[in-house]
């Protein structure tokens, strides 16, 4: 185990007290900076940590690459920072079982890579391709492939968990099936590491598809692409992806990439994939076209052409990008059922024009799942902060509203979490922290993040 | 809310008092008889029978239809039973985001019927067909086409529960990516009616694949085919099913319906069933058949005659039958990593031998769960009680040593509950136990059920 303090390396444990005193009376933090942080290789080290921190009563932040975008990393309340960055080894495949055991500090990215080269296939596909695996499952991330493929939590078979007090656990098993007591894994999933820290994770691989085609469909409008949306997901197709930009966002990220989309009277455009043997991909293909056609598209384009579909993706993958490379932005990634995606984008459209703070939304329509850069632009910081706290508001309230979801796939952290709890029937919430209670009595672990309320103080709520 | 009491119905829970008094001290019955049955049609009924029994610490046993093989619906420490078999109307179907809300007593079979006609396709297919679906979300059962469209588990977007306090709460979401706050739904599901009662759900629903057909492969003996198994798992084949029977037990079957099964040399048979468009149904079993023949397979049947087909698969759904005709047995519902199936199945024919019991063993090859039946023949009370101990006590030593648990997919309750603490990690109960606490404080809820230690005594551990 590696502690750097200041430039030089402390090892073990033990040499952790010396800064740390038993008075040490811990608090919110005006600057959230940590104490200390270690980078643990094993499992038995983050033990040894979070023994150690129990007996001080010391906030522990686990961390992975710190991609999130939520604060769910911030240590709130000082303390410790274990940051899992170089527990980051593959460390078995068993093709028998197609399962893939990793630990937690893994890339995406590297785990994709690795099973690809081997056939293989690992489907929850986030944005963010260097986020590790561990924070994947802490929060249930989903991606672009969930229509088809669902999410992290479909994936994670089995997991090594440390809890607050040091105890090493095995949750889940290798089996497919289990109807064998509570799962404490599924509650691990998407618990934000207010629950325990994920040291192990044997993950769920399928094979490779054979063929894969994606398809840029235009329509003149919005309503036109959601009735779309609906009738592709209720017929015998099944898509990978379905992915949905309005004309005007599909321009900045032209601008930025200086490639030019098809189809440019087009109001907003779906993007898809389609997945499996090339018969089936082609038959699906042909039945996508027939129905796009009866559904009033106005545009369809086969991306046949590898560099093309790559470029058309791109400019899909870089929406994010071409808006900050030009000011700040708050991202947003609220959840809505899946036929009330149109209500909620005009919800938006609307709210943009009465806001005047521009808002460029997109995202899984497949799912529901709304990607939303609210632009901070020329304001102030005084007046954006004013002017972004309404906006939210607002925006929440309308999720809400919709019958939806504060976050779809980012976790709440420290940045949904007002809106969260304010829209959550207080019952859940407690039952939650019931369950937090159960897991880590003394409240050590992520201190005021999601759903987590601190006895002694309420943050950000 | 209807009360039968002998002949005559009591309406209201105020009315439950006059057969409780306060200072009524509750413990485990001998003949585990409840003292009140009520039969609730709303979730407000649920409610209120539950705000009376938390207040007066009555015992409460959850129930469907009573199929469970497991004892959970035994009221073990007496008390309330509350039957929800008249919660049983499907509420409403939405098309446009494929869910299908019903009450908890709606049986599978409804469900089933109900989606078919409608064009759509619940996949969870226990062979209980008579089950509630309250009962296999509390259960978390899975059936034959777990291997391509998972379990119960799933299929449940949301939920309404009544806790034990009374509170009526929704979990989940209508949404398909939830990444907010801990996921209490997934505590429910599998809970065995230990944390909360449901009252409904909603379900996800699928279209109706176009087009499906069975296939018996058979094989010179076990070993063949469960290489067949794995190979067909790890290539682009894509089985909705995948049962494996040896001729012995499939004897068993051909006796009971008069009916016998080609290829009457082989040791082993597999039954599949592929599901799609016929193009790709048909490309499928050309792929299957051409596995199959490099893979030793002695006999391949395309089960082309429905009548036919639906013959075959009346002996693998008769096995159990087939067995109680002749005996009283107890069932077993084990469940491996897949690799692990052959060395199970050798084990339990080897054992076989040893006890001089009968052990009829089939299941469901492509998810690692072995259904097995113990048959007690002739065997005297003692000496049936004696033998059984002693072969269960072995069975899930071999089943835990092989990474399998103790319930695939019926549940815990009574019967596996010994097997099930034995081989479990003690802190990985406590943290279950806490979140029992949580949940219901008073363990007033399935008392004494699955991994619920009671603190005045343990039942049967």
């Amino acid at each position: 185990m590696i502690i750097p303090e200041n430039d030089r390396l402390i090892i073990g444990a033990e040499n952790i007290e010396r800064r740390w005193s038993e008075n040490h009376q811990h608090q919110l933090t005006e600057n959230a900076r940590a104490e200390i942080l270690a980078f643990p290789i094993i499992a038995e080290e983050v033990s040894e940590l979070l023994r150690w921190a129990s007996r001080y009563n010391v906030p522990v932040t686990p961390r992975g690459a710190g991609t999130n975008l939520t604060g769910s990393t911030v240590p709130l309340y000082g303390g410790l920072v274990i940051d899992l960055s170089r527990m980051n080894h593959i460390l078995c495949l068993d093709e028998d079982t197609m399962t893939l055991s990793v630990e937690p500090g893994v890339l995406l990215e590297d785990v994709q890579d690795y099973v690809s080269q081997r056939g293989y296939f690992y489907p929850p596909d986030p944005g963010e391709k260097k986020s590790t695996i561990g924070g994947n499952i802490a929060t249930n991330a989903g991606g672009m492939r969930a229509v088809r493929y669902g999410v992290t939590r479909d994936y994670v078979r089995k997991l090594q968990v440390v809890f607050a007090d040091g105890t090493i656990s095995e949750l889940g098993s290798s089996t497919i099936k289990d109807a064998s007591g509570l799962s404490l894994k599924e509650s691990l999933i998407g618990s934000e590491g207010t629950l325990g820290i994920i040291t192990r994770a044997d993950l769920k691989i399928l094979n490779s598809p054979e063929f894969s085609r994606s398809v840029l469909l235009a329509f003149s409008d919005l309503e036109q692409a959601g009735k779309n949306v609906l009738e592709i997901l209720s017929s015998s197709l099944n898509p990978t992806a379905i992915e949905f930009m309005n004309r005007t966002v599909v321009q900045l990220g032209e601008q930025f990439l200086n490639f030019a989309y098809p189809f440019e009277t087009a109001g907003s455009y779906l993007l898809l994939t389609f997945d499996g043997s090339e018969n089936v991909v082609r038959e699906q293909l042909d039945l996508l076209k027939d129905l796009a056609e009866e559904n009033g598209a106005i545009g369809l384009e086969v991306l046949d052409d590898p560099k093309r579909a790559a470029r058309i993706w791109q400019v899909r993958g870089a929406l994010c990008t071409a808006v900050e490379a030009t000011s700040m932005q708050e991202p947003i990634d609220i959840v809505v059922p899946i036929d009330k995606i149109c209500r909620f984008v005009r919800f938006v459209e609307d709210l943009e024009k009465r806001s005047q703070l521009q808002m460029v939304s997109f995202g899984h329509a497949g799912d529901g799942n709304i990607h939303l850069c609210i632009v901070r632009g020329q304001l102030d910081e005084d007046e954006w902060e004013e002017k972004l706290a309404l906006v939210l508001q607002t925006l929440y309230d309308e999720a809400y509203a919709c019958g939806g979801l504060a976050s779809g796939e980012h976790g709440i952290g420290l940045q949904k979490r007002k809106y969260f709890l304010a829209h959550s029937d207080p019952s859940v919430i407690a039952l939650m922290n019931g369950i937090k209670n159960a897991f880590d009595p003394a409240h050590i672990l992520n201190k005021g993040k999601s759903y987590v309320i601190e006895q002694e103080r309420n943050i950000y709520a």
